[in-house]
């Protein structure tokens, strides 16, 4: 039996998550029974879709349950086997998060290898959110070299990655982002052409400082007034892909949408909505792609890694709060 | 020298269009010049796009000017002729309407054979509408076999061509319709297997009745609550067909958009605005396609024709108080 610390969700938040919406509970772990084995994670990751399952509503994930523990992303060590085909000391991306020990089958770990890339790079740029970046760009809005490409939330773990990738692929890239320190990385460290702090001053004016001829492609993760402004300078035939509106996952009653979607019509728009299992066959791409960029110091990555499980909700209230430069972590071990 | 009377713009509406924005002025039309024709119109067509081009902003095509006649698609005759391309009594579509007689080159004039199909047709189920109706289906929603297609405005030019082709390939095809005799006109008559009115009740419920799984595509003419309704009710990997938005094109001040955009994340939803233009490259395809499914009585077509150019004002109004069943035309002649 082991000693393990979970983070459950004790009541559904209502707008932005508090510490209060969470408790953290010491549970006992069983042994490992036949076949399977006992993980101990080193990071869990907090991503902000998350905050959608803590709505009870049908989508594309079920609901998280008030009083169980929450999941998602994690990755830890395999501490004890009853499994000749995952040893222990084998390192496995798992979709335990939350938690700091688990038991489980074989078949619901993926084995990492730690010698390709840090640990936590799986619940990165090497893990969802990255191949999430990946199709993004070239699944949902069919990126082409050369474009003009806004990403927003581009000091995030998707958006700097999206950002990065375009440049590499020859694209004019503008980012916004919730900092001056964020908007200065994305230019100085990050190679994006153009930045801004979309807490100042009028979006679409800035779009049109950075890309006077217009956007070829927007990767969307804010939603709200980012959508209405690039929708107004989108280039004709322009592709938006429509990857994460954090702007109103906190919002109590539905916000109204842009109002001038019918620009669309005359322009030629496409709005493709996409999560990153609707591209699962790009999966061998991205990893090769990504860890090629990697390896050729083409691409660079950000982590803002908090400490110990009792940060967990902290560290996932911070995703709304711009905590964050890249992907946020908690780190267990 | 010949009498013409030619539409012009008076004013720039506020809202709905009203008379008292145009007026119909005697005008004389020069003899054509070398290698000129001069034209009479037959028919000329009134379409919802028009309503846009009487606001003076940037859009895909110029705005019309006040005190200038307007234009827009028209059938006519060449009844005096310096060309030997396109001698008297030739029949010719034309960007010239809203106008009884003009003089123009032969490269703006598009012969039509109304042996094929009746004069009029060429500025509906044959002309840009029906193009309309057939790639907004085809390139813009990327109709397959059987699936399930909700048409909105479906009695008017454009949707009642999208619904017959939708059950031509198999397709279960709702519409909706402003009005209950329309409504029974797409059932019984063009073969809709559901259809409601939607001036009365609750759109989704609607929807939810006539497709109880869902639906593939939405070729939108409405927008606003109906592509609100629609986004509801999309199956995984829906497509929706920005097609129109007759119910936003007279409003002073933009209103709010879709408040359920982002489910289109989720669901992995593509929104696809097109006008006919964007997809020309189809045009050999559709007059192949569509001229034989007439031919086969596949197809039926409706025209709500107002008689005399100065009832032209009243047509167009009409296309947004319902009055028109099918294509909305003025003769001529």
């Amino acid at each position: 039996m082991t000693q393990s610390r979970e983070v459950r969700l004790k009541s559904r938040p209502n707008g932005m998550p508090t510490n209060d919406n969470f408790e953290i509970c010491e549970v006992d772990v069983a042994d490992p029974g036949p076949g399977q084995v006992l993980v101990r994670n080193h990071y869990m990751s907090v991503d902000p879709y998350m905050r959608g399952r803590m709505y009870d509503r049908k989508s594309y994930v079920p609901p998280f349950q008030v009083g169980a523990p929450l999941d998602g992303g994690a990755v830890g060590e395999v501490i004890a086997s009853n499994s000749d085909a995952m040893p222990v000391g084998t390192f496995v991306q798992n979709g335990f998060g939350w938690r700091e020990a688990f038991v489980a089958e074989p078949r619901q770990l993926q084995p990492v290898d730690p010698e390709v890339a840090p640990l936590s790079a799986y619940l990165g740029v090497l893990g969802m959110p990255g191949m999430t970046a990946y199709v993004g760009l070239f699944r949902a809005a069919s990126l082409k070299d050369g474009e003009t490409v806004f990403v927003s939330g581009a000091a995030g773990a998707v958006g700097s990655l999206a950002g990065q990738i375009a440049k590499i692929k020859g694209c004019r890239v503008l980012g916004s982002a919730g900092s001056d320190e964020k908007v200065r990385h994305l230019t100085d460290d990050l190679g994006f052409d153009y930045a801004f702090n979309y807490r100042e001053g009028d979006l679409l004016a800035r779009l049109r400082e950075g890309a006077p001829d217009g956007l070829d492609v927007y990767f969307d993760n804010i939603g709200a007034d980012h959508l209405e402004a690039a929708l107004f300078h989108m280039r004709q035939f322009g592709r938006i892909a429509l990857c994460g509106a954090i702007a109103v996952y906190n919002d109590a009653s539905p916000r109204p949408g842009p109002s001038n979607l019918t620009m669309a019509i005359g322009m030629g728009l496409r709005l493709q909505g996409f999560i990153v299992s609707h591209y699962n066959d790009s999966r061998d791409d991205f990893i090769r792609d990504v860890s090629g960029w990697i390896a050729e110091g083409k691409v660079k990555y950000d982590e803002t890694i908090l400490d110990g499980i009792d940060q967990a909700p902290a560290a996932f209230e911070g995703l709304f709060t711009g905590r964050n430069v890249g992907k946020m972590l908690v780190k267990l071990i």
